[in-house]
This record gives C-alpha cells, sequence and structure tokens, in this order.
C-alpha cells in the first residue's frame, strides 16, 4: 500500500460470496459443482475476488476441536476459486451473517461466557484463527483474512466494553498477522454503529487503526434512504461517506475497502437499483483511499428458506437461478468507469467532534445530522455528479 | 406392554451411545468404522439395545432445511446397530448434552424465541420430528423415539411455563406417534427436577402420563450421593426410588424405563463402581414394572476435548480405546441376574402430599427428605440386600 495512487487504479471488484444452494448452510453438505457454478457467474462479471464465510461453530465444535475436513472445505472453495482467477478473502469469525449468529454451544446457557471478555473463550478462538490461517495462508490466491464478519453484531448477546473488545481485536487480529503471508491483508470488520452509535463499545478508532485498512460497511437501511430516497444525493453518497469518514478518524491516506455494498429493498426498489449503483460507485470510486469494492452479495437467498429478514433475501447481483440482474451489469460498468475518474477533491469540511476521542459525539456526525446533512450540500455538482468532500479530523477553535 | 410380568422377565439392557471418537461432534463427520466399532463394544456386553443422539442445530440448520445427508448419518448409525442385534431408541431433539445445549441460530440472539412457547419455532420442531420419525420409522430395529435427551435442561434460556411445557410435549410426541410404527415407543425425557424441584416447569405427570413409557434418568450426584456415600442404601437405591416415585405419580402398572443410570465421579469412586452397579441394579430391578436399563454411557469422552463438567469425561462403560472397564462387566451380570430376581413388594410408604397436584410441594420427597429417608429405610434389609418399597399416591387424612 506504499503507492496510493496506484492501488486505488487497480481497485479491487469482487463479491461477498453468498452460495445459491444452501446459502451458508452448504458449508454442512460442500457440493464442489455448485460452488463452481456460483463462482463462473461471480468470473462473468470481471470480478477479481469473492469474501467467503466459514461458519465457525462447526468448523469448531469444541473448544479443543477444529474439524480438519472443514478446513478442507473451506481450502477447496478457495482452490475453486483459483481456477477462475478469483482471490479469496476469509472471514473467520461466523458469527453474524445476515441476522443470524452462529454460536458454539461452548459459549451458549451452561457454558454462557462472552467471546470478547472470557481468557478461556479467547485462548480457544486464538488457536482456531491460528489453525486456520495456517491451514489456508499457504493458498496463493488468498490476499486477506477478516478476523469475522461484523464481529459487532455478536454484541450485546456477548457482554464487552470498548477496551476489551478493541483488546480482543488487537489480539486475535495479531495471531492472524503472525500465521499469515506478508503480502496478505488482515482486517477487521464492523457495521457502522463504530461510527454512529453514542454508545457502541466498538470504536470508529477499531476501523481505522486495526488492521491494514479500514473496511467500512454501506447499508443504506441505516436510515439513510430515509433521508432522500434511493436516489438522492445523501443515499446514493453514503458508501463515500464513510470511506471519507474513516480517513478523518485514522490517518488520511490509510487505504479503505468497500467491503460490503449492497442494494436492499425496500429503500431501493428494483427498478432503481441500477441508478443507485451507478451513483454509488461514482461517488465511492471518487475517494482516492479507495482501494476495493466487495458488493453484498453473489446470489440471491432462496426464498425456501425462512427466517431472514424480508430485506436479505434478493440482494445478489444473481438469482438462485444464476440469471444476472440488471445492477450486476450495472455495477460491473460502474467499477469499470470509476477506474479512470476524476478523484481531484475541491472540497473539505471538518469533523464537528473528535468522535475517537469523544466516543458519544458520534450521534453527530450519524446521518441525517447536521453535519453528514452539511457534507451532502457540499459534494453536489450541478451536473448532478457528487464529489464527496473531504473530511479532515476536528479542530477545536 | 400388555403383560407386564413378561415386559420385566424381558428387561430391555442398553447404553446411551456416546461415540469414542470425537463425542457427538462426530455426527459432523461420519466414520462408519468408528461406529461399527463402538457398537461391537457395546454388543460384546449382550445389550440389546443403544440409545442415539443426532444433534438437532446440524440437522435442521434453518427452519425450513432439514439436511437429507444428515437424515441420512442416522439411519446409517441405525442399520449399523441392526447389524449387531442392537435395537436403537433415536432421540430427537439435542439440544442438551453432557451439559452443553446444542440451539440453531434461529432461535439464538437476533432470533431468540423460546422452543417451547414460540409458535413458528414450534411449527418447525414439529416439522423436523415428522421428517426425522418419517425417515427413520421405517427400520426395523428402531424401538423407540424420544422426543429429546432432557428437555427440561433447555430452560430457563427457553422461557416456559408448566402448562406451555407439557402442551408442547403433548403436540410434539403427538407428532411422533403420528409417524411412528405403532409397535414404537414415544418417549419424553427430563431429569429429575420434575420430581423433585418446587418451581421446575416439567411435572412430575409429564413423566408419568405424556408417551408410552415413564422414563426415568437416575443421577446421584442430585444430592443423593452426599447422604451415605457410594455404596449406602439412599444412593444405590435412587434409580429404584425414581422408578417408584413415577408409579405413584401415575398408573402404578405404567411401564418405566430406567433410560439414564450412571456412575459418576466424584461421587462414585472408580473402585466403588462395580459394587455401586450391582446394588443399583438388583433394587431397581426389583421394581415390577421396570422394563429396561439403559447406561450412560458406553464410552468414556476423549480428553483432549475441553470444557466438559469432570463428571461427564468417566462415565464410559469403556474407555475411548474400547477397553471395557469392571463396572461393565458387574452390570452385564447384574442385568442378567435382575431378569430372575424377586420383585415381590413387602412394604408400602404413601407421598406425604400429592406432588402432581401441587408441584410446589415436590420438596417433600427430594433427596434427603423425610419422606425419602423413611423409605430407603424401610427398604433396607438386614442382610444387606435392598427392597424398594412400593409407594403409594397422597391419602389425604
Amino acid at each position: 500500500m506504499d503507492d496510493q495512487a496506484a492501488a486505488s487504479r487497480e481497485l479491487r471488484f469482487g463479491a461477498n460470496y453468498v452460495p445459491s444452494q444452501g446459502w451458508f448452510h452448504g458449508w454442512l453438505d460442500l457440493d464442489r459443482a455448485a460452488v463452481a457454478r456460483d463462482l463462473d457467474d461471480i468470473a462473468s462479471l470481471g470480478m477479481d475476488h469473492v469474501r467467503i464465510f466459514p461458519v465457525w461453530p462447526w468448523i469448531q465444535p469444541n473448544r479443543a476441536h477444529v474439524r480438519a475436513r472443514a478446513v478442507a472445505d473451506v481450502r477447496t472453495v478457495i482452490q475453486l476459486g483459483a481456477e477462475r482467477g478469483l482471490d479469496v478473502c476469509v472471514d473467520l469469525l461466523q458469527g453474524h451473517l445476515s441476522s443470524f449468529d452462529f454460536l458454539p454451544s461452548w459459549v451458549l446457557t451452561w457454558h454462557q461466557r462472552s467471546i470478547f471478555t472470557d481468557p478461556d473463550v479467547r485462548a480457544g478462538l486464538r488457536w482456531y484463527v491460528e489453525e486456520l490461517v495456517r491451514a489456508l495462508a499457504p493458498e496463493p490466491n488468498v490476499f486477506a483474512f477478516t478476523l469475522g464478519n461484523e464481529v459487532n453484531n455478536l454484541w450485546p448477546a456477548n457482554a464487552t466494553s470498548a477496551d476489551a473488545s478493541r483488546e480482543w481485536a488487537q489480539d486475535l487480529l495479531g495471531a492472524i498477522r503472525d500465521n499469515a503471508r506478508a503480502d496478505q491483508l488482515v482486517v477487521h470488520s464492523l457495521f457502522d454503529d463504530a461510527f454512529y452509535a453514542p454508545d457502541h463499545p466498538f470504536s470508529a478508532a477499531d476501523v481505522t487503526t486495526l488492521g491494514d485498512v479500514s473496511s467500512v460497511h454501506s447499508w443504506v437501511f441505516n436510515g439513510t434512504s430515509r433521508i432522500d430516497g434511493p436516489l438522492g444525493p445523501a443515499t446514493t453518497s453514503h458508501a463515500a461517506y464513510l470511506a471519507r469518514l474513516a480517513g478523518a478518524c485514522g490517518a488520511a491516506d490509510r487505504p479503505v475497502w468497500l467491503q460490503e455494498l449492497g442494494a436492499p429493498l425496500p429503500d431501493v426498489p428494483a427498478d432503481a437499483a441500477p441508478e443507485f449503483v451507478r451513483h454509488t460507485v461514482a461517488a465511492a470510486g471518487a475517494v482516492s483511499t479507495l482501494t476495493g469494492i466487495t458488493w453484498w452479495c453473489s446470489h440471491d437467498i432462496d426464498r425456501r428458506l425462512v427466517d431472514f429478514p424480508e430485506r436479505e433475501y434478493d440482494l445478489g447481483l444473481f438469482t438462485v437461478d444464476h440469471v444476472a440482474k440488471p445492477a450486476a451489469l450495472a455495477l460491473r460498468d460502474a467499477v469499470e468507469a470509476a477506474r479512470t475518474a476524476d478523484r481531484a477533491v475541491p472540497q473539505s469540511i471538518s469533523l464537528p467532534a473528535d468522535i475517537v476521542a469523544d466516543p458519544s459525539a458520534r450521534s453527530l456526525v450519524a446521518p441525517g445530522s447536521a453535519f453528514h446533512r452539511a457534507w451532502v450540500a457540499l459534494g453536489e455538482r450541478p451536473d448532478g455528479h457528487f464529489a464527496p468532500p473531504l473530511i479532515t479530523p476536528f479542530s477545536p477553535e
């Protein structure tokens, strides 16, 4: 990441891989042909990577038992990706997936222990992380390890504090680093309450100072879409806004990975999705520190599976029958355009508070806040384009 | 069960099957050869049956998805039993196993719903039960289905009331009955708080009136062993006591299955285990309504697995290396002797309260209560044998 401009020009483009058959339950019955077919879909869009989500408690059903076959199954998926020219980010602690928490029996009910604070659980997690990274790091196409998908969703079921969460992540990210190749990214993944929620026990600084990149997840159902609808500037600039916030809460030149971006119903109606994609990617792509865009997600969820929030079912670029949706083609073209787009920054605005030093001030930058609205207004261009203003740190005078 | 005396003479003898390799995690990687070897051990003791414990959330990871391969794996274990002359009881909702609760993500955290009271969860459970029973009932050697192992351990993690628990069990036991063969037993399984704990939201009547037999689980770590040690009459008559209590809380001639009986450390030291077995089986075998004894458990737990309560590791009749322990041979001989032993009942004693109508009075019959001590004293014989007194219902005068 020495050459920021080059990294940006080589904007990574990929998908969060949600299997079309049986969702992530497919890990229990790995079907090579089904996975290969899904990865063919993804590769057909010109993507260069996927992010994959092994399910933790099925791999480590006892704290001292990591199933060799389950690890081999993850390796198989990685290698199927390699055969199609796809690099792979492996997320380790799932953990949280589309509203469902997968937690092993050894941290539940009679064995209830916070995964963030219990020392024995920590020892088990560290061993799990080490085992998986040691086993998978040698795969040439693994380019990143994420500690776990949006691990802050595992709170409040698991008690923690801001200090405890940070120390937990530092320790486990260190375990990844110690066992990964030097060229593999180590990534921490949090949903955006880390930037917006005053009492949230995971901080913006966790995003911007832990691991090798700042990973941001842009979901406009967080209140943003209610500001100005599916195609309004606040909504379609939200990904860029998060990327700029990351820059303001850490080193200004630290790489930002837009690790999740989606067009959720009903916030973004299906017929508005392609336009939402074009505007969103154009705005985010104008952030020079952005190194990659990874769409959530590759495939829809089969409606024979139940209990998902309604908005989770139709997030795929492809249907469960492997048909590319209009948003998929719009995304492909938008990312290609973003690689050569202007990344000049005409405007800047300072944070209204030091939300790293004073997390209780985070509501001041949340979607709909005066600051957020001012940022959006500053970025709007008469020609309908959006030039995401730089956000600079709080300057108290 | 028309001929009680005959059923008693044909006392069933079996083991709760705990796999020697990987404990119940073995369901995730079924190893036919390893299971066959374990079942060979069990058959070598002259046992006629095993009770097996599929792990629910691995079979039904989504409320609307029962994994065909997982069901096939259960069938495989049943058939491996048949090849060795072993009948099989299939427990469905695990659920609770040796302190660990296995619960699917669709009843946890963001999807937290009581398995006992939520109507959507109920629909999912009924479907699960129906699918498994329909698939497995045709296997000739399946002689019983238990709704789930000690489902009352799933409370308090899942809220319930006595009425709700009973209605839940009635409904699901009905679903088993509707799909099982007429000659297959339908069984409800609760640990003994149903008889002893005043506030427990599962009642003695659940044991004695639901399903086809009263299933009792005798664990002397419930306080009994503290009365008079591993070989005292209170301790070694506890299984018989539960069987008699069942008779007093339901139809006097209803069959009783001693579905779990074990010699837990440190309550029963290893060198006392054979004698504990002899006395316990002799006392229980003197209860004429007893139809079977199923030892907990077949095999020890590999100490490389962690987080189990210490007493769970060494409960096996066999070590993880397939060596029969002294208690195993003592058990085989004791059951054989019980088949021809005297079942005359010289004494009887009335319950001190109607613990079915007034569950809050259950502490009056708990281990160590005046009633329990009186019952033990009444059963002791000068020759050291124990003749378990009949317990008759409370008679208010």
